[in-house]
């Protein structure tokens, strides 16, 4: 695609958004409810899914690899839509791009440090984003001297692949991950990975009502908002005929069902390509 | 490295064997039971695990780039130690080589067709192995009459990988997977997963005893014997300084933490490469 020469031909550019499959509609989803009028190029690395069980230098060469694909969409700024690719690449991709790019851990830590009453924030999340302790940094940047406890929560996400989301396995599972921040007295939990939107009645039923739950998708689309306007880039113009256009490296079929259960309005096709030659 | 020019030579060559991550240890483990003279060249492909739930197409792709690199390494045999790669990619890249190939899943369906009083077959394995109903199509090549029965488990993987062996939350999810193998009367039930065995104390356990488990690594490491055999490629000679070579897509760590616990002889050292560069 011709690269846009003017800010007109920029603010009609679409968003890119990336996630390492499907969990990253969550926050397309709230894209889609608080800055309805933006296009939106959604990338879902379903042939190398999942990404929270891997090393950091693999998530960031695959995110420079999707960023390169996304780039080649005109987009005119990037959310990282997974948790565990924030946290690993999103300090080192930033850097080599001239376009603004975000992802969720700054917005979902932000709003847990506002929250919070009792300076006790807990995190959820997979193996990746616990181990980087970014929530943690960030939390700490705002207020050093808030407790912030980690657990990661491996079997989350397949439980959510397998649709058990009210189900007396993943309540059992769940009360085994939450055991230790149930007795820590937090009152502030981030849902620190993009399925765990998913499964918040059964985390919030375990950690009772006194317990905020966060989910970053909604602080990142807020984000996202404020960024545009600042940057003049927010959309200007008629609806694009392809407003949401939707790329995956595996097979899309199972990414359509999830993405019509995930987002109920829309029926974009999706496209497969090969993530690994970008 | 250089081609091996005569037969002697590749008598020494080593056995190429992979996967998609650690599971096929599992098999590699009854390779060195069967004939611990031979020399093991293992891939596991970290980076890109699992491929249960991913599409034929990137799976055949996967496996022709792991065999251009395990052909870097002189192999004078190849082993697909993973059920989905063998049911999706086996009988493409046969075509393509002109060194021995064998999977994990004709002769785990030999020894159940054997082993079975009944007639009746259940096979567990990823949703790429079942949906492949490869099991069910080579069963039937040796008699037409048995019934087959194939059930995906795609929580089984993440169980192990999180070490619930024996745990309350694998025995239920097993029961609930189980449950129409269970009423269906199979006397033999297949472990199409090499991650599978590792749970056979709970399956067994729900299955009860009447049912026999066959575990296709233990007969893939006889056929292999029996194959080098016939092409006169058995290892003669001493034993090489570097017997058992690791390789994975993603960092070591984690995989050679797995390896000490599967393999608990073996101590070597286990190297990353990029594979999609192959």
């Amino acid at each position: 695609m011709e690269e846009c020469r003017n800010q007109s031909g920029k603010r009609q550019a679409p968003i890119g958004v990336f996630d390492s499959g499907v969990g990253g509609l969550t926050v397309v989803r709230e894209i889609m409810r608080q800055i309805p009028e933006e296009p939106i190029v959604y990338f879902g690395d379903t042939a190398r899914v999942p990404y929270g069980s891997k090393s950091r230098s693999t998530i960031i060469r695959y995110s420079r690899q999707i960023i390169r694909f996304l780039r080649t969409q005109g987009v005119k700024a990037i959310v990282i839509a997974c948790n565990t690719a924030s946290a690993y690449a999103l300090d080192e991709v930033r850097k080599e791009l001239d376009i603004p790019i975000i992802g969720v851990v700054r917005p979902g830590a932000k709003v847990a440090a506002k929250v919070t009453q009792n300076g006790k924030i807990g995190v959820i999340g997979t193996e990746g984003t616990i181990h980087s302790r970014l929530y943690t940094e960030i939390i700490h940047e705002i207020r050093p001297e808030y407790e912030v406890l980690g657990r990661s929560c491996p079997l989350f996400v397949p439980l959510v692949e397998e649709q058990w989301l009210k189900d007396p396995v993943t309540e059992e599972v769940a009360s085994r991950y939450l055991k230790e921040l149930q007795d820590s007295g937090i009152d502030t939990l981030i849902l620190g990975c993009t399925h765990y939107p998913l499964l918040r009645s059964t985390v919030g039923k375990i950690m009772g009502e006194k317990v905020t739950l966060v989910n970053p998708a909604y602080e990142t689309a807020l984000e996202l908002k404020s960024l545009l306007q600042k940057e003049d880039l927010s959309y200007e113009g008629e609806e694009p005929a392809d407003k949401y256009r939707f790329f995956v490296s595996d097979d899309p079929t199972k990414f359509q069902k999830f993405a019509e259960w995930i987002l109920p309005c829309s029926d974009a096709e999706t496209k497969q390509i090969r993530i690994d030659e970008y």
